[in-house]
């Protein structure tokens, strides 16, 4: 095997350094057709040929498409790339086709997080010199290394000889549960027998692997306006419909719904903005807020309680609400049988100290509709964590992985994946 | 009297046409000095001579404050002004000194208000040209008439005699409450023995002049900040301390401050900014709120409830509290003397069809500063009326005058200070 | 004139000693019962006779009215009038018919209120033995003087000439604004060509009269009772529907109904009974609440806000409500005419040291019915206020009047009455 | 074997027609200690003999008390009975000793609830004539077969022979979680070497036996009282102080305390009562609430947020807060020696079709005290659930058991108990 052309701390450092935030991955993408086409795979689908674009949710406001979409091109995006994934249709999928065969799908996700990263030397990118350049946005939950471990089990593969086919799903906008649906409604998983999802850390120290995720939270964000009337406050509050009180009880009581018997359940509500000034009845009052739970049918229950308070918060002060979905993932399990086989493969791994066939996964991931998908179809899906020392939590500006656990991602992902293209899991007794 | 310099219709037009918020009054302040100077008045204190810094209140932020001195600049405004009302402190006190005598004061307003005009033919603004060139500014609550009324009182008592002292004070400010305390604190208020305020319509038609307007509301308007700590909503909720919540009860409660037996009492939120994203638990949260009162005692009892509501509401989430006042008013009703004399004069205009000696004001108005401390110091204060019809209310994109009413604000406001200056109100046995 | 038979102050202590509370007189219209017939009057209505009954509001239960009716019997109750009033029909119309002539109505009411009087010496009806017999019910509010001031002013006019009616209505049931409706609606004040009503106390001292009490606010009392589903809370919360959460955001909710620019408003809700364990949900909640309102629009107002609150509140928690009105009074202000007669007569009383022709009420009386339909039919309709030193407030355990009123009420409103009756107002031209 | 003096049957159906509340079991007391000493057992320890007093929680007010008294007085209550469990002291311990050896206890708890028991026939006991006698409280947790279970086992081993000791607790108060505490906390448990407590149903069908059940919830019921100070509503709002709102708020807030990443949680606010009539701001409110979660630590953490939102709610309306707890268990977890013992008895009894070693218990029981306290002391402890068919859920108007899971109680307990008063246990290679 010759020297790699994908050098995964290399790689993960340069998409550090470059974070867009969801549906804005314009020059992220342009990158990573830049890789792909250079480790020469068959087929490379981009931008809106790779999503059910209907589906997208919490795709941003033209303007902030507009600033990163101008950001990129100034950065040298390819115009190609620029041109298919405009107005917010980003991600790619590259495909290695071997023949006929086991056809076998890996999902990295690429959008980066709305905030400020850490700029004091204790941070290890600003002290090496690959923190954020872009204001406000930050790799900080580790998709810079997912691409970094896409590309690298991409490269790795590409040198491995089996019969099948390879795709690579790089998805857009995992941060707001917004690109699994619509990317997975494609054609690209209509065929997939097998398919794995991978993440880093999650609390997993490094040399930690872990077979099979389970347990997801299904979740599902909303963005509710509450519309009103405006009135002077002074003169005559009576003539106003007030769109603040409405939304404070709709704050006030979706945290008092029930919980449940069967399953755990969350409730969120994140963020709020109402109003313009202090002496005027507010006449608009936008939420975006979130439920979770246990179980798909526990979500439903959670759903008709918010959906049912939203418009009962409006009614109390004579308003009215809308109410869309920006977000949304089910909970599926990871299946047994790729579970098992990672571990398996994981244990046989030198950098490898511990292996957990499952582990519960605790948030929500919209990976679980490639999942359905991919179990509904008679295919077998995992979603794998590859553990890796963080100095501090999952979205927050200190957040750092230690970069030895790239290649154990690389490694142990590409040997999973090459028995199953190879058929080897059947002739192995000890599975 | 040759023909005036100041033709109220034109020059309210220039204002219309170039508002700028409270504290940003930068371009208009360089244009009043541009009028005062050009009248030839004795005496102009511009900008940071003419207010009590600290006493300013609803500051804009810093980019605020640069976005429109930047614009200023880009208009042509003086560079003499802008070094002088740099960091949000606009307005301007012209003075005409003719020896011993009375010193009287008349106080106008300068700022705008942040909204989007009407463009349709319908409103004449837009029809005839004059509608704002600030995208999201407008003259709504007819401040550039208020101007035009001052700049025309001025030119008309310059060519007239009188021994005395003549102030017009351009207050910046006035749509926050922030600039009336600022300005009414310094030595330029220390002397009057008269004042006058001016407002257009409030409802009153064209024709009809109000004497001495009274009750206005006692009023403060603050700010909130409640601060928590951030949690993944799904993972560990129970790590958060939930601003959201905090300023949910906040709201909800302010509301309900229980009605005062003595007089009224209005309470609003009117603008609420909290946390990031659905998924986080939001670890701050800011509302604007205000209370009003019919009584400065009972808005009093307003402001403990509020203070001691907002502590609970943080204590009940585990958060802290942090607040500022963003505007002031208290209650100061039209002396009768002057409002019986403004009536007077009034009442023998042609153009006046109604008087009224007095009209109660409903809202409020940081003029009280300046009458309560003409008061305080045995000097004659009153608020004046001017009706002028207005196709839409107050404070809306639709706001508008009938231009008629300028020039009877500044011929009955100058005959009533003339009066005043000459004292020509003691022999006058009818009053 | 001979001895009179009720002597002011003995009757009053007589009810003192034995209050019974709304809908539940059934002594006390006994009592009453016997006295007018003692005074000989020609015509006494009994219960049933004097309410429509379907437009009772407040009724109690009927383990309560039971309650009250077994401990009249006891007490040695007339038959015929525990018949008559049984079931919670008490109170009872005096009438005295002299021929043609002005029919004048003067109305008192009879109930008490559900609260322990005070025991200790220095509260005057314990010290000289005359508290209440009735643990938990105590004339608080004056209502046993004014049973004495009718029956003194029936005695008084009866040894009077003139032609015309006299009827006096012993009302049931103000505490609870229930009765004024109920009797107002019947054939007894069809022909009133006027009405006077009177109260002692509120705050005026004994000397002090108030020839026409006016602005009493408008009111609607409401029970509301929400239903819901009961669960355990430990096991199955989801299986709830948690009456106490839609109770405690109704409670919440209405208090922040807007002020009204057009008049005071008042919102209260004073009781609450909720669920029956901590570790139940609570199926059942039921408050009673009160709006009020300056003017009767503006209640109308309160009225539509209330009704879609507890709507909302209701359907917040997928609970649903029912609400009924428990009591409720219109404002009707007193007639100038009647009022200028009450001062002028009470003017001319030794006992009288200050007359004001007007004063505003500040509370709410179901009297404004009995007002309302005199005035409708043409008549006129004054509240007189008879003052009396109270050392505690009107609803408290220590309330008292000076006994040295009720001569004084006797006194002033017989002659004010007798004048309408011989017609005299029409003679004095002072008037 | 005799004929049994102790008909299972027979005598559940004698306690389910007399149910008492919790605190209030005196009848049920005395009625048992005829039974334990009929059948002669060695020692009987009543009321204030078993209990902490001081311990005690949710006792009831002292009328309740004297009430519940009086009627067993009525009933034919023993004397001395009543004279030991005066004042809620109710409950008993019998003991069998027989020399050296183990010592093990048994708790059977005797409390009925508060509500009405259904009365149409096809409610087994309304149509077979056993149906409450008391109105308004109903054996419908199976209480009654519990103390039928504990004499029968006390029966069936006084005629084994064994060296040790067995004690039955019969335990008062256990529906308020108010007994457990107080009983466990006297010496009668200091010395026990292993321990069971024993519940019917809980949604296992008759032939079921859980050998222990594990996870209840730890828990605390409070009662908080709201102390403001009352105003007229109408008059002068402003000078209340208004517990009503400080409730809501509370109310509001609680159903919002954050969900916990480790464990579930509970929250419920169960009864409310506040105030006393819609025109008077209330003085007074009290709620009684609970909370759960699924370990001690998480329930430390809701309590915290308890604490602390009810001092914050009282001072959002200015008023102060008491708090009592009235309810308390913690979670402890059945052992797994005892609870394989009881399942492998099970298994060997013809009536058991189904035996569980381990089932969750999701609710609350205060029988946790006594199991703290003998694992604390080196012993084990086990939870037996003994399934019945029960047509309707527990705590309902229509709870009914199957009572053929009496007999199977009865002999499963014994011969668990018997193996380990026999030390049977050690010998048994198949455990």
């Amino acid at each position: 095997m010759p020297e790699p052309q994908i050098a995964t701390i290399d790689v993960r450092r340069q998409f550090h350094a470059y974070p867009e935030p969801s549906w804005c991955e314009f020059y992220t993408t342009s990158r990573l057709v830049d890789y792909v086409e250079s480790l020469g795979v068959d087929e490379v689908f981009v931008g809106d040929e790779t999503l059910d674009v209907d589906e997208r949710l919490g795709v941003p406001d033209e303007s902030t498409l507009e600033h990163w979409y101008d950001n990129a091109a100034a950065m040298g995006a390819r115009s190609d790339v620029l041109e298919s994934t405009a107005g917010g249709n980003t991600g790619l999928v590259a495909v290695v086709e071997r023949g006929p065969g086991p056809v076998v799908g890996l999902r990295v996700d690429i959008d980066a997080l709305p905030f400020e990263e850490a700029s004091d030397s204790s941070h290890t990118p600003a002290a090496d010199d690959f923190r954020s350049e872009n204001t406000g946005v930050m790799h900080a939950c580790g998709h810079d290394g997912h691409m970094a471990i896409g590309l690298g089990v991409l490269e790795t593969l590409m040198h491995e000889e089996f019969s099948g086919t390879l795709k690579v799903f790089f998805q857009p906008a995992e941060e707001v549960l917004g690109g699994g649906r619509a990317m997975a409604a494609t054609r690209h998983t209509a065929d997939l027998d097998a398919f794995f999802a991978v993440h880093l850390g999650l609390g997993h120290p490094t040399g930690e692997i872990v077979g099979g995720s389970d347990r997801p939270l299904a979740l599902r964000q909303s963005r509710a306006t509450f519309h009103g009337e405006s009135a002077h406050a002074g003169f005559a509050p009576n003539e106003g419909r007030n769109a603040m009180q409405a939304m404070s009880t709709a704050i006030h009581n979706l945290y008092g719904i029930p919980r449940h018997e069967d399953d755990l359940t969350r409730v969120n509500v994140g963020r709020a903005r109402a109003g313009a000034a202090s002496n005027v009845v507010a006449d608009s009052a936008t939420i975006d807020l979130e439920v979770r739970a246990g179980t798909n049918d526990v979500l439903d229950y959670m759903l008709s309680h918010v959906d049912r308070m939203l418009e009962a918060a409006a009614c109390m002060h004579d308003c009215s609400v809308s109410t869309t979905t920006i977000g949304r993932a089910p909970r599926v399990d990871s299946d047994g049988v790729l579970s098992e086989l990672v571990a398996d493969v994981a244990s046989r791994h030198p950098g490898v100290s511990s292996v957990k066939r499952h582990a519960p996964f605790g948030a929500s991931e919209d990976t679980t509709y490639f999942m359905r998908r991919v179990l509904e179809n008679g295919g077998n899906a995992t979603y794998v964590i590859v553990g890796t020392d963080h100095p501090s939590g999952h979205h927050t500006p200190r957040f750092d992985i230690d970069e030895r656990s790239l290649e154990i991602g690389r490694v142990v992902l590409s040997d999973a994946i090459f028995r199953v293209l190879t058929g080897e899991r059947a002739q192995d007794d000890d599975l």
